[in-house]
């Protein structure tokens, strides 16, 4: 029944030698693996002015010197990534780069908190892009949840269905958000070029301010590089580009943060001319808007990108987490299902996995997920500080050609994002603590789950000082409920077996019943012997184990097997199974896990 | 792990032997199946005001020949009851009476409207009760739902310890009830007789009051008439009584009725005499104390065991329900789980369904399940109406001594419940809808239920006419996944089984591995037939599943089994199982649904 709908959601089966085909273009991969970076556009520009305006207007001015800091921030990432790309060709970002340079642990560190980032990621841009829809349609803004939810539903089942077939749909949204950012942002400077907009909006830049402080300015600047999450993305996931891959990558990465530079400029640059405030209900972006068109067609056109593209940078979560959780199960660090190919080669159950966390999250904040981003922030200029530092080391280690230029532009880089996760951590103590608590936890069920991986590594390698122990022959143990023909069926194949031998077992839980039986079933089956236990407190499970132990302590005196063969009967249809007592499914799952013997089930199919 | 948890709540399991300890004495029987009744005091006065207020206050004066209306109705329900406890001592009430006189359908229409009532009684009274102590404290108004489901999962706890520690807790806050009820009433034509009270305050009785009409007339009296939910529940709850249990049943019905009619006609005189109008915020009973007490203790007192009685009256379901449950399971209409006796002697699955069921409802009525009343009541009145039916049938049929008396009480209980159960078709059409689709629906699921039932009776029963086949031999398949000792352990075995084939399957995704799979293999056990199987769609199951079916094709043209070993590992601890691909569950549980083959698990435990 639920094969039909799975082929409708996410289509048919593809071939593994099919695999070639599901490669990205250039421009594919940027629209999916950009959005998350591009989007924060949207929002990078306000957080820089909400940290100024606790000052008062006339700091505003300090926002150009802050979006410098960060252009120098993003071009210093940008061509260290470059660097990464080319070293590590096979992708794995952060995490790869830090465990072979800096030792498991970092390499931990670095992957675990990106783990948590994606997930991050994924539950803030739905909210957000929610909330961004939902404030146009005030109806619907008590339907917030549900309407994430459904959000992340659309974009697991789009990425289920695969990589391009995700970058084909989702390339036109990221390019209109682009371009009719870039046109907002020309056609402001050409009025402010051609004087329309009056010049006396804005405090010039260096007008003294009171209270202004190095805290407040550094607060300012980490909010601010919050834009830059994101730009990490095509690090991770080099394996989807097409050939030349890392070629390819690299390319795309540069482009973004070209991008990434105009448009964040752009609107810095705009905002403090036009003398923008940041507002609860208006967004900075949506003022510039209104300033620079009114409230016409291009305002609202703006208005729906900008939504479209804050839920649309969740796919950066999509795509870069399965592949990053791929990395890390073949290390066995989380378990293995996450290295399997889904239906559409896709690694179906990273993402199945990221769309329930995040959506556990977005359900346990209410939506309000606003107060997870400096969280989400520190969360990659962890990993950002660790994987230049692995850089800097594997320089040092290798000396490969022109490697002085190569170590400082990591060691550049290095250092910023250490600063900028220092900034974090000290003028946003409160919010980003649980980045202390959640990391140690996940490097605990790493290790954790490494172990146990490595445990049954050793107990199932066949050696050759413990050669397995013959089974010399069998006991066989049929638990019986009834004279029926299920249970003639199951006796039947016992019979078949040759086994050394075979012994019925009845649980009575009235005395008087156990005598009927006994009578009945020595008319029915004189060879097969009979053993009825009684059951005082109506339990099936504790006698028959109790008599199962007892066999067994025999049986393994002569190297005998123990087999208990469990007639069940199964009803045509699925429902139907709720009709009947679940007896033989629990005798079985007991036995199994607590006992140390084999488990016959001998169908027999009822045919209405 | 589970396990000390479920000693702790409901105590350790019971001998069927101590059956007879559970049984019931009059005091307590009356506290836990007279509390639905009881409650019904707090309210069903109420219910009457509120349709008579809709034409004046001067209208009021009606209610007091509407509440006479009320206790003849209820005078002739108690007759009637007595008498179907006397003719059906083993209980089973309106579902036993109708399906023995009226026929299998109508018993089934009484019996699944009992079913959908009992669950409404608990989902509708919990929430009352949650009402009633969330407007003293309005800080928890909030959480509503939440203290609701808490409620049902105490008087869930509570019931699953047993019949009689229910009893014994439930007894004092009934019995507080009554009590403090009769002081209210007491004082209260106390103060009338002495003059306190000034005697202007109603309209006489048979003033003249316009727009009264006899439609209106019937809906207030409906409306009264679900106070007298809950009066058969002592008719279904029979094998719960200490011997004599009919003798003890009827007198305990009787004093019920008594107290009911005592409190019911109290309340009501008073709160015409007092003038009292239904208002939204204060109830009717707590007007009436007010008056009679001022805000004082005794206030406080009434309304905090009104809105403990409300709770309670949930209990009267969680008695009922699980013996309903047993007959119609008895006689196959629904699953037989329904039937067997938990560790502590009470019908455990039919509390746990119920507690399930009901939790629902205040889910998705939001705790708010006042509307849920008259669907609750007309529900109450289909199967009253049922059953003196049948009754009349069975004196008729059988004329026993004095039988035209007894033939002429069940005739009047029938025809006024008929009545009773038009006026809520007439009155409330719009609220009461509901059962003209729900009973059809359950009637087609309880003989779908007991077709499917006889059914799998006939094709399991062992005929002389088909004997079963003897298998002459078996084939062995054992999927394998690599070399192993969980391999080595379930090939030890097959080889021990003496069967005529064994084949190791190898599904490989690759071209390559499957060649060097075939050579390391060879080379381990040369003398097991390895069969590699290609898979392009990285599925285990498709071509094993094709594979198998060739093979079993072949071998039943000789008669012969086929049998799939299948290996398994088992982690030490629970969790583990998470980490380990579940091939082999997977593999086992598709072969076993829809294939005729036997699956033998030959389990590996791992030591560490």
């Amino acid at each position: 029944m639920m094969y039909p709908v799975k082929r409708l959601l996410i289509g048919r089966p593809l071939k593994s030698t099919e695999l070639g085909e599901q490669k990205l273009s250039k421009t594919k991969a940027l629209a999916i693996l950009s959005s998350d970076a591009l989007s924060s556009v949207a929002y990078g520009p306000e957080q820089i002015l909400i940290v100024l305006i606790t000052i008062s207007a006339a700091a505003f001015w300090y926002s150009i010197p802050i979006a410098i800091g960060v252009l120098v921030l993003l071009t210093a990432l940008i061509l260290s990534y470059r660097q990464i790309i080319f070293a590590y060709p096979h992708g794995g970002g952060a995490y790869v780069v830090s465990k072979n340079n800096l030792g498991v642990n970092s390499g931990l560190i670095a992957g675990g908190s990106l783990l948590v980032d994606y997930i991050l990621t994924v539950a803030v841009s739905v909210s957000a892009g929610t909330d961004a829809i939902t404030s146009a349609f005030p109806a619907l803004h008590t339907h917030n949840v549900l309407i994430a939810i459904i959000f992340v539903i659309l974009l697991t089942i789009l990425n289920l269905r695969g990589v391009t077939e995700s970058a084909s749909v989702l390339a036109y949204p990221v390019y209109l958000f682009v371009l009719t950012l870039l046109i907002l942002i020309g056609v402001g400077l050409f009025n402010i070029a051609t004087g329309v907009v009056p010049s006396n909006l804005h405090t010039p830049i260096g007008t003294p301010v009171a209270g202004i402080s190095l805290f407040l300015l550094l607060k300012a600047f980490a909010s601010g590089s919050s834009a830059l999450t994101g730009v990490e993305a095509i690090s991770n996931a080099i394996p989807n580009f097409k050939e030349p891959a890392p070629k390819n990558a690299a390319k795309t990465l540069t482009f973004m943060g070209g991008l990434l530079a105009v448009l964040f400029s752009g609107i810095i640059f705009l905002s403090y001319y036009y003398g923008i405030a940041p507002s609860e209900k208006v967004t900075v972006v949506s003022q510039i808007a209104e300033e620079t068109f009114g409230r016409n067609f291009m305002y609202f056109i703006i208005q729906g990108t900008t939504a479209l593209i804050l839920i649309l940078a969740a796919n950066t979560g999509y795509t870069a987490f399965p592949l990053l959780a791929v990395n890390l199960a073949k290390d066995k660090f989380i378990p293995r299902m996450f290295t399997i190919r889904g239906d559409r080669l896709g690694y179906s159950n990273g993402i199945i996995f990221l769309a329930i966390s995040s959506i556990l999250l977005i359900i346990v904040f209410e939506g309000k997920t606003e107060h997870l981003i400096p969280l989400y922030a520190v969360g990659v200029f962890i990993p950002f500080t660790l994987s230049q530092t692995g850089m800097v080391v594997k320089w040092v280690r290798e000396k490969p050609k022109d490697w002085v230029r190569k170590l400082s532009i990591n060691a550049l880089g290095a250092l910023i994002c250490f600063i900028v996760t220092w900034m974090f951590f000290i003028t946003k103590f409160t919010q980003v603590w649980p980045v202390l608590v959640f990391i140690p936890a996940i490097m605990f069920i790493f290790h954790r789950i490494k172990n146990h991986y490595e445990a049954v590594g050793s107990q199932l390698r066949i050696t050759e000082d413990h050669p397995a122990v013959a089974i010399e022959g069998n006991v066989i143990i049929v638990p019986v409920a009834g004279i029926t023909r299920v249970v003639e069926n199951s006796l039947n194949y016992a019979k078949s077996l040759s086994a050394n031998q075979i012994i019925a077992v009845y649980v009575a839980f009235e005395r008087e019943d156990e005598k009927k039986f006994e009578e009945k079933w020595n008319k029915w089956q004189p060879d097969v012997r009979l053993v009825t236990l009684h059951s005082q407190y109506r339990s099936i499970i504790q006698p028959l184990t109790k008599f199962v132990d007892i066999v067994q302590h025999k049986a393994s005196e002569a190297n005998y097997g123990v087999t208990v063969i469990i007639p069940q009967f199964l009803p045509k249809k699925g429902w139907q199974h709720i009709l009947h007592n679940q007896s033989s499914i629990l005798i079985r799952a007991f036995l199994l896990f607590r006992r140390d013997v084999i488990i016959t089930t001998v169908p027999y199919h009822l045919k209405k």
